[in-house]
């Protein structure tokens, strides 16, 4: 696999000094209509071997263009808040917006490779650790990004060769170090290793353009202009059409029968047992989170449900049982300008909570599937891949010790009404009804059958849907309370 | 993640009776136009629990359209012929033709699930499995099948009722076993087994519609509806454009040096040499074939070169050295009629030799990436693609024991003028001189280009590709058994 990259290619200097003024004038205009049009973000991976330039290149790059627009990131140790959440959410972190470019010496690919190299994991792991990869890749380009992969190869002995060299100048002896050449001992495994990542993840999107990282002006001249026949092509073309939806049926209502038709909203609780069960549970949750096993996990909640159903209400009565400082509500709404430069997930990402902590979301990245998906503000191939996207998403959450707990708090239509109505009347909650609210009332039906859709692709054990009878606010309370306390039982 | 396919689903007597004659009638007119575009194929599956209906619904549908031009497949146990191949041939074999529809009942699912509900395997096995599906069936979907996958779930109290009626009923009791009952006791091991399988193979073109069993007529209308459904879409609606490509650059050359031209085409070897090296290395591989650790693996070779390589050639000298009905040649030209039907690799799965064969193909699926790619028969989206789709189907051929061995002939422009101009003067060769040849000739560069990026997509360690300086016929010919010998003995 990386026979064209062991040919001895090369630049004469008198070429390079000539085409680089040329290519970076080019480059910097490129990085300009980039920044201007901020239609999408570029993600550069510089992946391959110790001692092949990696870094060097990154900082050509820097170099070349303006470095105020691109963002560099290493592969340090993951810190102590990385270390708290799935393994992903550095990267997430990380993410370029719209317009901006971002550079990743080793990256996502990095600690996979190096756990097989060193024998951690075998060969099924590694697998699901480049599926995962794949995914997240994909969803970067559905969302837009251009994803370009350098692999940065030398052969062998061209290996050693460096790395003698280095060693034997006094101004770069320091980075040669025992582990260089430990793992230059391991150059043949590497080499399998790397060929196996490289064999699964080069996709059509994404696929991996090796270099030979032999002579660093045939190398730098190499990514340069990769990265400018890209960028202008992406930049001159009209973004492509969403991929195409083969087939997404959801199987015909022939009984009219839905999840949601076949709650029991006449459920209800007396103000006196709901007062006394709100104690104890209030109680017996703020015991749970003093709990030692509880310093391993998080807990994320999600609720969702139509307007005025009482979402509110409901966190309202898990906070109070709860050390503030612990826990961070998310009320979403429309996103933000720096949300928006991002993939649609990115900003729930990046308030997961940390070990030990709460985080609550006041609707969700369901929006993708619910709103966006029924006002049509985004494409069929958007929300239809979505599901799967907030799977791996919640997936990745519950591995590193979350737990996910989503709640759907369900009324009739005429409750609905009479909320909406008190809502009016009340001075206190009149800022709680807009015509939006109006407005999606009338859009009852295919709110439901996108809600329908929603459980039945997103309840998974790792992640379970409770769906809430909240007609009776006691009755929806006290429930979404005691699902609470032993969804985290269980878990410690 | 089935709440949905437990609610008591059912469909009144008086309804269904109305209801089928209407349905039959428009899935027949259905299957005709299908029949008559002949633009697409149509799979089916049909998953679920034990006595969920799966049969009765696999043969209602055959039942209510014209059964002639349906498939039905069980999952039974493999043939003698299916072992001794990668596991996924059964269905390559299975896969119907544009214009007609497949229904599997079990399917590709069924193994994975089996073998990790009995503790065979653990999730990091099961989720390869399961990825290998998702790309598989993606690359059925980007091939421009429609795929519909029906999953028949029962809750636990209703397939132990299920099990009871059919017991009860004489009629019925030798459908019911000890291993039924048995399975039933594994009932929830199965449903999160089977959850994570929905989860993971739940994607945008093809997601799992679940459909609740326990009232055969809700079961049967909801499938037969959403067949007519996503048919009738598809029909109606022209064919969905290709994917977009949103990267995919090959590194600009720069030096002008490429994989193809570093190498040594005058190299050769004398007439006296060539004869006692061929003997001796014919009289070597015809040993090996007669190894008995042979039996256990089968040797796939590919030869593609430029015109007038040398490819017949170098084939004759193999097949000379090795019992003839152990060795099928498949020369590779324009697909029959029956092959433009079938995904563009289902032609070189059916060719799949059994163990202790070899299998030559005389030009490959390589087709794709080099003539189809040139010459604009696929479009870009294609033949993107088509790298990880080769190397998924070398993989499978390596994981069930083949020896994949690929060669490349290259000769120079001047030689192959020079041969050219032989076999047109040659009464013998005439016939191998074409039109076309000359045609190609005149794209070399656009050739050697797609070559370049096919030896550095596809020459991996499981199946990796060999340069083979033919430019004397003899020095090649001696590279290419040498290289075999050694590859097949290297497994034994």
């Amino acid at each position: 696999m990386f026979e064209s990259a062991e040919l001895g290619h090369a630049v004469e200097k008198a070429v390079y000094d000539r085409e680089v003024p040329a290519l970076r004038e080019a480059l910097l205009n490129a990085q300009f209509d980039l920044g201007a049009a901020a239609s999408f973000p570029v993600v550069i991976l510089i992946a391959g071997l110790d001692g092949a330039g990696k870094s060097a290149t990154a900082n050509t790059l820097n170099e070349w263009m303006d470095p105020r627009y691109i963002q560099t990131h290493g592969t340090s140790e993951p810190s102590d808040e990385e270390l708290e959440r799935p393994h992903m959410w550095r990267f997430w972190r990380q993410l370029p917006p719209k317009g901006r470019i971002a550079i990743f010496d080793g990256s996502w690919y990095h600690w996979p490779i190096f756990e097989r190299v060193h024998g951690h994991i075998r060969n099924p792991k590694l697998d699901q650790a480049l599926e995962e990869v794949r995914r997240f890749e994909q969803m970067l380009i559905d969302e837009g990004a251009l994803v370009l992969k350098f692999w940065m190869h030398l052969s062998r002995a061209a290996q050693k060769k460096r790395l003698q060299k280095l060693e034997s100048d006094p101004l770069t002896r320091w980075r040669v170090c025992d582990r260089d050449w430990k793992h230059f001992a391991m150059y043949d495994t590497f080499q399998e290793v790397s060929e196996r990542a490289l064999r699964h993840t080069s996709t059509a999107g994404a696929p991996w353009i090796q270099v030979e990282a032999v002579d660093p002006r045939y190398q730098k001249l190499t990514v340069g202009r990769t990265l400018l026949d890209s960028l202008r092509h992406r930049l001159d073309h009209p973004a492509p059409p969403p991929a195409p939806v083969v087939a997404a049926p959801t199987p015909p209502s022939l009984d009219g029968l839905t999840i949601l038709k076949s709650l029991d909203l006449g459920q209800s609780l007396q103000k006196a047992d709901y007062e006394r069960e709100l104690e104890k549970l209030q109680g017996r949750l703020n015991l749970l989170t003093r709990h030692r096993a509880f310093r391993e996990h998080n807990v994320v909640l999600v609720f969702e449900g139509v307007d005025a159903a009482g979402k509110g209400g409901a966190i309202r009565r898990i906070t109070q049982a709860i050390d503030a400082r612990l826990c961070h509500i998310n009320p979403v709404a429309a996103p933000s300008e720096e949300e928006r430069a991002q993939p649609y997930l990115w900003r729930f990402w990046r308030n997961l909570p940390r070990r030990g902590r709460f985080a609550i979301f006041d609707r969700s990245w369901y929006g993708r599937v619910l709103v966006e998906r029924v006002e049509g503000f985004c494409t069929e191939a958007d929300w239809t891949r979505a599901y799967g996207e907030i799977n791996d998403f919640e997936e990745q959450i519950a591995a590193s010790g979350g737990i996910v707990l989503k709640f759907w708090l369900s009324i009739s239509l005429d409750e609905q009404l009479r909320r909406f109505e008190e809502r009016q009347s009340s001075p206190f909650k009149r800022f709680k009804i807009t015509p939006d609210d109006w407005r999606n009332r009338s859009k009852w039906d295919a709110y439901q059958e996108a809600t329908c859709a929603m459980l039945d692709r997103t309840s998974t054990e790792i992640a379970p849907w409770t769906l809430v009878e909240s007609e009776d606010k006691y009755f929806g309370r006290i429930k979404i309370l005691r699902t609470l306390c032993r969804g985290i039982e269980a878990r410690l």
